[in-house]
């Protein structure tokens, strides 16, 4: 099956946004074996839009198409494809009613222009968006067989998932080769190093394994071929296997499971609690625990502490340790660590003090240094790296360590070396483009 | 000039990466008013990228192709413009001469498939990289002007700064307009009451407008072309004080500004402070705050007080309050911001409590309700909305609208009406679950 991928949309053309979404359909399709051969985007300009249409017909077999289902003027993909395939375009009543429904449960008249959402081309089947205004369509004809998405990426996802997989994965040959993956998630491990460390175990045509950066995690999509589920899926625990001994507690997670969701089953099922203190974070890593539903059960509360009168105030840190050892230091991330387990009565507490900058560095703590406190029942340890990251990555990479020092305290794995900073996720700039590429 | 984007690469159709050159591409040719009508993207495959350029050369004027010039097997850019053009290819000694003395300075020899990087097709310019072994080419042919370059985006940029673009300069008629162009950033108007309400400013083919949703905001995107820097930035200044008269304060930013940066200018200019109560957002809202450079100037910190017993505690709501209304109350709301505002010695304070779900609705308060409480010299208020999104993006539409009340506050405008949640961007209606054929 040929695969093309459409995107649409001025915004893309334009440059103003990274086209993440081809990425994510041509990434998601591998799963099933399925090759997406060629890309292309065109503006909102209906005969571009009809001829990359055509075109995508004569060449293609499938095609998946993103973006102009929006209820603006420019939001035209629904009624060119209805013109490129030759079909009248036909009110879909219930996806009108549920438009409808939505506007007067909110006591407000919807907008005319919201009413062409309802509108596909005659013989297309109705694809339902739960997360957003725009349903998609599925068009099969004689050319090739046209699915239309949301631009909005997790609608778009999920519409993806629910929707278009099952039912192309319906279409394919039942003697295809079924394919088996899961994301394993890392942190603490550059790509590169992670590549080196574990190219052997992705030797023959079955089994196969594929790196990405998400920052401050690298993740690595196991996946594995077979004649059927069956073996398919144990090709996958294998190699599963092989990757889990390889790399021990730097995997953290699966598919789904961030490291927030992961450290919050651990705490639920030892029926533990956490609080942290954060200065240079300033509330994000305590917004990150909080970010898993039900997490009010073992999570009692945070203090931002950016000001130190705040630090001395909120969480007791003594006004001598501010002075003598500066707030970025470990007697400091010590006691606001101690000082939040105690005031929240928590059983774990955390705590970061750094420099995030790009201000505030001295040649003894360069910006990039952190300390991260953990206070815990056995007793509290604080641990400094130098993550010379750009502002919004050095926050972001200290949430992800503080969180991965509580779950290596709760799995009983020993904490990461501070050395991270050289073999974490490596070196910042368009870490997503970094592989070669000439 | 019709200008067309051609990247190539096995791993742009694999999705493994994110094609950055094709927005980055886009995105800085536009100011010199070209505008890139078309993209493509295929994989090492000498049928497919042939195609690819008999197509761009067919339809566009000029084409530009990133990847495919490094040394190994799958880097055949440059013979398949050579064969694509009926040109030979001839061996460019100077090319061969940097590239040896490019190797010779790291102390290496040069590997025999790096020569095959000194061969362009005969007729073609040959563009120096001066940061990586690939030189690129400009191919002039009856169909189109096409530039090669190499996909590695640091050696891209580079190369498309200083000769790729002079080169496209130079071929622009000596009065080509100019543009000019801003993004106006809103928050609390839905992307089609914001293009039902401007559609009338950007008649004219002198200016245009952009519209984009980026959750919670709306971002507008003004153009403005003239026969001069003066026209144009006289027409984009015309324009956007059409847009703010029409907008007033909806519209909160431009460019690069945030909503925290905007309120953080704000507050520093008054050099007032502020502090934060977070109960469903979690940190979230000190965390947005602390992600400006200097915000420890005007933040004093903030608490995170998801348990009751912390709000009780380290904010002093009365347990009365929270028994009698519930902690997602109007009252509770009330407390929380005045105990923040006290408790830090704040000038402002802002609280949030409310019900981000997915669990935790009830027929009074259902899941999305949310109470927004804003301290102030002036006294407090509370305004309760119903933002019925998920759950991640109910906390941060929350967080949003708390920096807004603020920032209103500080601007003297009124505070949103709470009717925000309908005119928010992409209203979801939550159930066309129904399958059907239309």
């Amino acid at each position: 099956m040929i695969v093309e991928v459409l995107t649409i949309g001025d915004e893309l053309l334009r440059g103003e946004i990274l086209d993440s979404n081809k990425s994510h359909l041509s990434e998601r399709l591998r799963e099933f074996d399925l090759h997406v051969r060629f890309h292309a985007s065109v503006r909102d300009d209906p005969r571009d839009i009809e001829d990359a249409l055509n075109r995508a017909g004569r060449r293609s077999d499938a095609v998946l198409i993103s973006g102009g289902l929006g209820p603006t003027r420019d939001d035209i993909t629904i009624e060119v494809l209805a013109a490129a395939t030759g079909r009248k375009l036909a009110l879909h009543q219930p996806s009108l009613d549920a438009m409808r429904a939505y506007f007067e449960r909110f006591g407000r008249t919807m907008s005319p222009s919201n009413e062409k959402q309802a509108w596909f081309p005659e013989g297309a089947e109705v694809l339902p968006n739960p997360v957003g205004t725009a349903p998609g369509c599925m068009l099969e004809t004689d050319a090739a067989l046209f699915f239309c998405m949301p631009g909005v990426p997790r609608e778009l996802y999920r519409m993806l998932d629910e929707q278009v997989l099952p039912r192309l994965r319906a279409r394919l040959a039942p003697d295809a080769p079924v394919l088996r993956s899961t994301l394993l998630r890392t942190f603490g491990i550059g790509e590169s190093t992670l590549e080196d460390a574990l190219r052997d175990l992705a030797r023959g045509e079955d089994v196969e394994l594929g790196f990405r950066t998400t920052w401050p995690d690298n993740f690595l999509r196991a996946t594995a071929r077979g004649r059927g589920e069956a073996e398919a899926g144990r090709r996958l625990d294998e190699l599963c296997e092989a990757l889990s001994e390889r790399l021990g507690s730097l995997v953290y997670g699966r598919d789904d499971q961030t490291m927030e969701s992961v450290v919050g089953v651990l705490l639920r099922e030892r029926g533990a609690t956490l609080a942290t203190a954060e200065s240079c974070t300033g509330g994000l890593l305590a917004g990150r625990i909080t970010a898993v539903p039900g997490s009010s059960s073992y999570f009692l509360g945070g203090i931002a502490a950016y000001a130190n009168r705040v630090k001395q105030q909120l969480l007791g840190v003594p006004e001598a340790l501010l002075q003598q050892h500066g707030a970025v230091s470990e007697p400091v991330a010590k006691a606001m660590a101690e000082g939040a387990r105690e005031r929240f009565g928590a059983d774990y507490a955390l705590a970061t003090t750094g420099i995030s900058g790009p201000g505030g560095g001295s040649e003894e703590k360069p910006v990039g240094t952190v300390c991260i406190g953990f206070a815990s029942p056995a007793g509290t340890d604080v641990r400094r790296f130098l993550f010379p990251f750009d502002r919004e990555r050095h926050r972001q990479i200290t949430v992800q360590a503080a969180l991965d020092r509580l779950r290596r305290e709760l799995l009983g794995e020993a904490p990461l070396a501070t050395g991270l900073s050289a073999s974490a996720p490596s070196v910042p700039p368009a870490a997503h483009a970094k592989r070669s590429r000439s």
